[in-house]
């Protein structure tokens, strides 16, 4: 049987109504199209929800981080390629590289972690029993990106709460869940419009800790961190789980534009 | 000089990122994209933003009414055509037909008014003024598209102050105002997510009245109307200026799956 390449890669346009007021791609509608090129890709070659959903699995993103070189700007267009690096039992890794097709400009590069559950014990299931360990054939373990290894997101109990939202409808996926990139855009709301003015985000690390659900509170507490990126912890509670649970852990990197 | 057709049509995916728990893209997400063939419409014809904002102007959208028949599905392919129906000296109307690229079926029509203003005093300027006038060449005024005529949408001073929401970062567009689509956002948060498990939304009708920028305050004032629909005028106000203005006022309209 002839097999689909390894890298998977799909073009997109920096759509304007995307863009903010620097005419630069959000970074969640980057996010978004760096998500929606993994499904593309595992769909593709028959490990994606298509075939996953009826037999009761599906992917659930556990890790992502983004290194940000530079923002398509408004019209561009840009190829994401994503590919998986490795797969063990219960967690693949997969990267992204993002590239402009204007000037052929490496624009941003990416990482995951993602875990295969069972959607009905919401369980991790074993990635190896899903079409006799087909993925095994796709993995595309040479193609290096410089972005570093995803590494534990730390942060203290010194952090403070600095805000509160009430999830809602256009916060869920389609799996009913918080949305994966609608945590990255609540982050980024936690600066003035006024620091994006003189700063760009350079890398945003995201550990998918709990998923939580539409109605779900949701409360930033944010630390600085030693290098100068704040470190935010997402917790979540509801009136049936009055008690704060972590849902998400990041670390977002700005850079002085 | 050849002119290119009155109709313009572009083609986009509904990704499965932009797609809400029905596995039907969100109604914002559909806004954004006919928004965007506006935009690729009036550029491509040399009358968009490329043209105009180096001259200081700009279009703003002032009207936004959409008809929905059926929403896109996850992955499915659909077109947005768009095209002007009429312009005057500050006004023109500009229609949309959004069709499956899957099935053919019509999908929604949608109607807007924009006006041209200048970006420096912010006030209405000459539509003729432009080209020339150029865009007279490419009303087409034939071709109906079946959605009722816009007609004002009245609110009483009976509507109720249901919520209220600071605008952020990410609610911005890249002239630095509040995004269009982000209010219908806002107004379809409004409504508990159980709704929309028995409910799509069947029509919205959008005024804007007045430009919101990021750190105002929205307040959302809902009255039910005769037909069943909801109304929402959306109210803003900020440290400088306490005392609320209405910025947008909405009509919304569910039908029961």
């Amino acid at each position: 049987m002839l097999l689909l390449p390894k890298i998977g890669t799909y073009s997109f346009v920096s759509e304007p109504f995307h863009c903010d007021f620097k005419r630069q791609l959000f970074l969640g509608a980057l996010g978004t199209q760096m998500l929606n090129a993994a499904d593309f890709h595992s769909n593709d070659r028959n490990f994606g929800i298509h075939y996953l959903l009826p037999r009761h699995k599906s992917w659930v993103l556990s890790r992502f981080a983004i290194d940000v070189l530079r923002m398509p700007t408004a019209y561009e267009k840009f190829s994401v390629s994503t590919w998986v690096e490795n797969a063990m039992r219960y967690f693949t890794n997969r990267n992204f590289e993002v590239i402009s097709e204007d000037d052929g400009q490496v624009l941003a590069y990416g990482k995951s972690i993602w875990a295969l559950i069972d959607t009905e014990t919401r369980q991790p299931t074993d990635i190896f029993a899903v079409r006799d360990g087909d993925i095994s054939n796709y993995i595309e373990a040479d193609k290096k990106t410089p972005i570093k290894n995803l590494s534990r997101v730390k942060i203290s109990d010194k952090a403070v709460k600095t805000s509160e939202i009430k999830t809602t409808y256009y916060d869920t996926d389609y799996n009913c869940h918080i949305n994966s990139i609608k945590y990255i855009e609540h982050v980024l709301n936690l600066f003035p419009i006024e620091h994006y003015k003189t700063h760009n985000v350079k890398h945003i690390d995201v550990a998918y800790v709990a998923e939580a659900h539409p109605g779900d509170i949701l409360s930033f507490y944010c630390e600085e961190d030693a290098d100068g990126s704040t470190l935010v912890s997402v917790r979540k509670h509801n009136s049936q789980q009055p008690e704060e649970i972590e849902a998400v852990r990041c670390k977002v990197t700005f850079v002085k534009i």
